[in-house]
């Protein structure tokens, strides 16, 4: 079934212990877009910039992305740039340069109108539901969102958390917008608020899944070298979604095996920096490690 | 198999946001055997004072605990007093009086030496090794250590783990001991030096196992409400060797259901005070949480 991502396509410079990148094929939707591209073709809404550079739309093309909503603004790529110590699970942001993406208002083409499984990734709440008003019975929405929203948005984001079916969120994200440190009552104030599919990504210790009826925990993939943190996130959405519109499920279990994707997705995009890993998966090295993650959880045969 | 740990038993003072416990019955052996007592009918080498309250006696001879290895010593027994805040993952020490225990070297009764399962609480690692010299032929032996003997007593740590077959220790001990932040790469530094079995528990995050050649994640159990985090480490090593007792098996299955076992004993333990939770325990709830914990990890039926 068909599957969309609204958010970012940027130009990211990244810095980490173990190398540099400068000006690389980055943002939200791009992740998310190159991880789904193992399951799905993705349609992808963003905005880019005068100067975005040929050879990423080629990537992406190359990938079978769906480029007819990637609108090119007057103005200059969103370009971010951060650094990462040792401790990756920590990143300094050093510049966010939002140029063409400030005034940025996602227009869906007629045909996405339709999109059955829709990702709004992180941006305003309220360009998220600007989405939703252009669509037309979707089978499932989930969204992402950040602190920045969340303390400064809260009732568009109440709003937008009422229309969607799941939110994938990190642990402290979780907290902040339940105002609640303990992540399974956290999760239960998420459903209090309107809905009823949590998904906590708690990086290296895995992710969470919390419905009113049931828990499902996933555990990381216990990589021993982490090149580049960056789009871990989205990547996993990617993977998360891709695989549930590969499917065409949505129940608990689609769910929990949508999870184990995206898992597998995130631990390669972090082997290498940028999206460089997501453009060189196999379909046997997914399945090979989505078997590793069996391996990894079993306790009774 | 029978079943021996060796560690403290001690009168703990605690202080959370919940509430406070006065002088209660506490100690690693203590959690330990109480946890084991639903498996085995463990054995403890340990040493009280003279001030030792007889109904704590009691408590441990209701729970069908072996107390044949409980010294008295002259003196006063070993008191620790520490403070929770609301985040139950920091705990201050308030004060430590070792009285007794400073001096104590275990000693085995004859029986004991022959145990087959045995489990070396955290005291110093040549009391540890003190307990080895006087064991004959035991199918599996584990320990338990803690930062300050990592800290100053490398060297006696060092031989003990290579002579213990499992070693259970926690995020940050597995860091110091290794000297290497990704707990994968040091899970693989400890096998280096001499033990083959790692456990590394996570608190809130769940567990890992560790062998040279195979990993398992054990989720946590998503408590809603934990009232006291004291002897959780304990409990969970007192489930996890209580179930490899019992069933007298040490492969790498069996070993995987016995950290779910601890889990679930840990997970018990922190729900009320001190040791009253382990106190008041049926089959029925061990073996309903016990399936809790393979709902909660299922996504491939």
């Amino acid at each position: 079934m068909s599957l969309l991502i609204v958010g970012s396509v940027a130009l990211d410079t990244v810095i980490t212990p173990f190398g540099k990148n400068n000006e690389a094929l980055g943002g939200s939707a791009t992740y998310f877009a190159l991880a789904a591209s193992y399951f799905n073709q993705p349609r992808i809404v963003a905005v880019v910039g005068e100067d975005f550079p040929e050879e990423h739309v080629q990537v992406l093309r190359t990938r079978q992305v769906d480029l007819k909503g990637l609108e090119i603004g007057d103005g200059k790529t969103f370009r971010w740039s951060g650094k990462y110590g040792y401790d990756l699970n920590e990143r300094d942001t050093l510049a966010t340069h939002l140029n063409v993406f400030e005034h940025f208002h996602p227009k869906l083409p007629e045909l996405y109108r339709t999109s059955q499984f829709v990702f709004l990734g992180n941006i305003h709440p309220n360009l998220q539901l600007e989405v939703l008003d252009q669509i037309s019975k979707p089978l499932f929405i989930a969204c992402d969102t950040m602190n920045m929203w969340i303390e400064n948005e809260r009732e568009a984001l109440g709003e937008l958390i009422k229309r969607v079916d799941a939110i994938v969120l990190n642990d402290s994200e979780a907290r902040e917008l339940a105002r609640e440190p303990n992540l399974a009552r956290a999760a239960r104030k998420i459903h209090d608020m309107g809905c009823r599919k949590v998904i906590i990504k708690k990086g290296e210790h895995g992710c969470l899944f919390f419905t009113p009826h049931s828990h499902f925990s996933a555990p990381a993939y216990p990589l021993e070298s982490i090149n580049d943190p960056t789009g871990a996130g989205d990547s996993f959405a990617g993977g998360f979604m891709g695989y549930l519109s590969r499917v065409g499920k949505v129940d608990d279990l689609a769910i929990r095996r949508a999870i184990i994707y995206g898992s597998v997705l995130a631990s390669f995009s972090v082997e290498l920096f940028g999206v460089d890993r997501l453009l060189s998966l196999s379909e046997e090295e997914i399945s090979s490690r989505y078997q590793d993650f069996q391996e990894i959880t079993r306790f009774d045969v």
